[in-house]
């Protein structure tokens, strides 16, 4: 369904918040157009570019008095077409709103502008000795508000959780333009309905988030780096249990089966250190002082030792460079080879990581497709990169639904679910109800209702 | 708006159910009149005592279809009225629902019905070296499906969080008996709307609860508790801030007022450690290994020592219950005193502690009121215990209104909220207004009418 502007409601933009705010027609820069999903692309009729609070009311007023959708962006990093539109109308993008409104050290928050980028949060933090974990793959050009709207997960989430775990309250506009607060400078609250839980991941379809406070911790201060290579990605797994078994949290537990190291390895400038092996687990473990790190080693190693024949520890800066090349080398590969691919992110309980990656491979194998596979060991969060190659691009397009049916089916299979951090946007939506009930998938629309009864905001998006 | 029970529904519940799960008339037990709110009780018209999901939802259908209000329970510890039937209709009580279903080693989880008590799951956790760390102080008779429904907060929130923080998946049954699930065995999820988040803390308004999916850390070693006196709760709230500052973060900081110490002090059958302070706090410190706790305890008491005359740590087992005997006797010795008292559980930033307490006892000092004021110190959660003694009862429902709104919004000013984490229920349902915008109010509303359009589900509760 095209949405056409009307002249007026342009007029009543401009008037309302200025020429400097308001773009549209040739004036609309292309990179609106897209996010970062492969092969997607829809044009805006209008772009919205505010700088306050004020100003996305009065967008939200005025789009929604003429029935304008609107599409809530933050840096377009996102992968599932989310804020794109694809159905015309305004993209709202907050990226003006970029300023940290409050490092409150006697209350270790942070609190910020959704266009803040994540490695700025995580910059200013630092500042103070605080850490704020969450750590998206994008975090040097990804902003906290796009974040929040899609749950974004990590590496770290083993250890630290996502961001989810690190929202305390949100200030949020609704849909006819009415500013709302939910939550505070505080960790407990158990006054009404957890309007922040709700609007974290709703991927924009429910609000525009207009500042978020943020809880952050002690940052660690010591960290060591260690990669692990395997025989089987089952050992990899079962060194993945021995580690949580012997009560250790690292970090990080990053995983890669043989075709992902090996694909690296073709495509990468520097030596990829173990690269025959079958599976690599790259882990970071972190603490207090150099005493804990070395105890935490130690019992690491311990649990490794048993199944891997190959344990570097990085000593210096350049060697944890080294140590993570091939797992920081994936995607720049993957758009070198193959411009086009499918990236989905299932999630399944992590001790279920190798049975679904080898039912995956399997699935991908039938069908002749060549598939990178990697991700988060220790949170069971399993990026599946497939790449069409030559694959005529019709032929591609139609092997698409089948083939992303069949992953999630296998995912939810394994008790897990379609996304872990990535979420639903355009590009999974018409999935939805092989995770959900019908009655589950009503519930959420009536949810989707009660924020936004005419389904103005990032229509057509996640359900 | 009383209720009234038609004969046919009854006698439908009793043909579905069996004798046997359906209680009415004198067959009642009197405990479902009350929870541990003072002073507050309500008869319902019916018991049920389902044993099942199946069961829930059975008798979910049948209220349903004859519109009987249902009022979910888990042990009736909550103290806001949120489980009495203040408008009749039916005590849903999931007591019977007391199955550990699984413990997880692997994944690290724990799957159990909403009866198990609090105590069970952490018992069951630790018999794996696994720690499920919420810990309201109601745990030994408290069920985890009342936590989840009422957010839970407990001492060790400032490190690990409350309930809310824990809970990976749900299995929840609609007002109409419809069964349905959200989340899994795994840690990141961006699919669909965070309806876990949102169930959680609903108080029964949303959703009957009845499975719950529980994330485990490993459980610390070793751990040793503090006990610091201060000449005022001003230097014992900076001393919080230096410990923070000192990048340290203790299990627990309880903190207690001059009032509440002396209080206990005069109550207690022992003898209450540093009794004449103005202020307490006790630090629970918690670790890996002997070492981590020694340099922990180190810099706690290096940050503690210039603003306490007096630390007293903790050798053994004896000496730990010694140190806790003053917060521990809290409540008994109110109860002794004067069974019936108003008890306020308000947040504020941490930070703002001694303002808040010094403001909320300047307003009970001007109305001639005793109180006892204890807490987290690490979370902003601050207990606030208000006396009857023998004031006249009709006079003292007289002052409740105005009292309890001037420490809301007392709470409010210092950038807190109502309820830390025992919840809005019946006792302060009247005063949401004061923490939320009339369109805030009417958004959550929309979503109760999402869930339940009629309001059959814990009516009169939170909104």
């Amino acid at each position: 369904m095209a949405f056409s502007l009307p002249e007026s409601a342009l007029k009543r933009l401009i008037e309302d918040l200025g020429t400097d705010t308001v773009f549209c027609g040739t004036s609309i820069d292309t990179r609106y157009c897209t996010d970062k999903t492969s092969d997607f692309r829809a044009a805006p009729d209008i772009v919205l570019l505010p700088r306050t609070t004020e100003e996305v009311s009065k967008a939200l007023r005025i789009c929604h008095a003429f029935r304008i959708p609107v599409i809530p962006r933050g840096a377009g990093t996102g992968v599932t077409g989310g804020a794109v539109a694809t159905s015309g109308g305004a993209i709202l993008s907050l990226e003006r709103m970029n300023n940290i409104l409050d490092l409150d050290e006697k209350n270790s928050t942070i609190t910020v502008q959704p266009g803040v980028t994540t490695e700025n949060v995580q910059k200013k933090s630092m500042s103070a000795g605080l850490f704020y974990p969450p750590d998206p793959a994008s975090l040097h050009d990804c902003t906290i508000g796009g974040n929040v709207a899609e749950s974004s997960g990590g590496p770290r989430a083993v250890k630290y959780g996502t961001t989810k775990d690190y929202i305390l309250g949100l200030e949020f506009v609704t849909v006819d333009g009415t500013v709302m607060r939910s939550g505070g400078k505080y960790v407990k609250n158990a006054t009404g309905y957890n309007l922040t839980g709700l609007l974290t991941g709703s991927e924009g379809t429910l609000a525009v988030i207009t500042e978020i406070i943020l809880r952050l911790v002690p940052a660690p201060k010591e960290s060591c780096d260690i990669l692990a290579s395997f025989d089987s990605l089952d050992s990899a797994a079962e060194a993945v249990y021995l580690i949580s078994a012997a009560r250790i949290i690292p970090a990080t537990i990053e995983f890669m089966e043989e075709d992902a190291i090996r694909f690296v390895a073709r495509n990468a400038e520097i030596e990829i250190p173990m690269s025959s092996a079958k599976a690599h687990l790259l882990i970071q473990i972190d603490g207090e002082s150099k005493g804990e790190i070395r105890r935490k080693r130690r019992a690491l190693i311990q649990a490794l030792n048993p199944l891997s024949p190959g344990i570097i520890t990085a000593r210096n800066e350049e060697m944890k460079a080294t140590l993570w090349s091939a797992r920081r080398g994936i995607r720049p590969a993957i758009e070198k080879e193959s411009p086009i691919f499918l990236a989905e992110d299932c999630v399944v309980p992590r001790a279920e990581i190798p049975a679904f990656v080898s039912s995956v491979k399997q699935l991908l194998n039938r069908r002749g497709l060549k598939s990178v596979i990697f991700g988060h060991a220790g949170d069971g969060n399993v990026h599946i990169d497939v790449l069409k190659y030559d694959i005529p691009y019709e032929e591609w397009l139609k092997l698409l639904p089948d083939l992303k049916k069949e992953i999630y089916a296998c995912a939810i299979s394994h008790g897990g679910t379609i996304s872990g951090e990535h979420g639903i946007g355009s590009v999974r939506k018409n999935y939805m109800d092989l995770a959900f009930s019908s009655a589950e998938l009503s519930l959420m629309k009536q949810i989707k209702k009660a924020f936004d009864p005419e389904g103005l905001l990032n229509p057509g998006k996640m359900i």
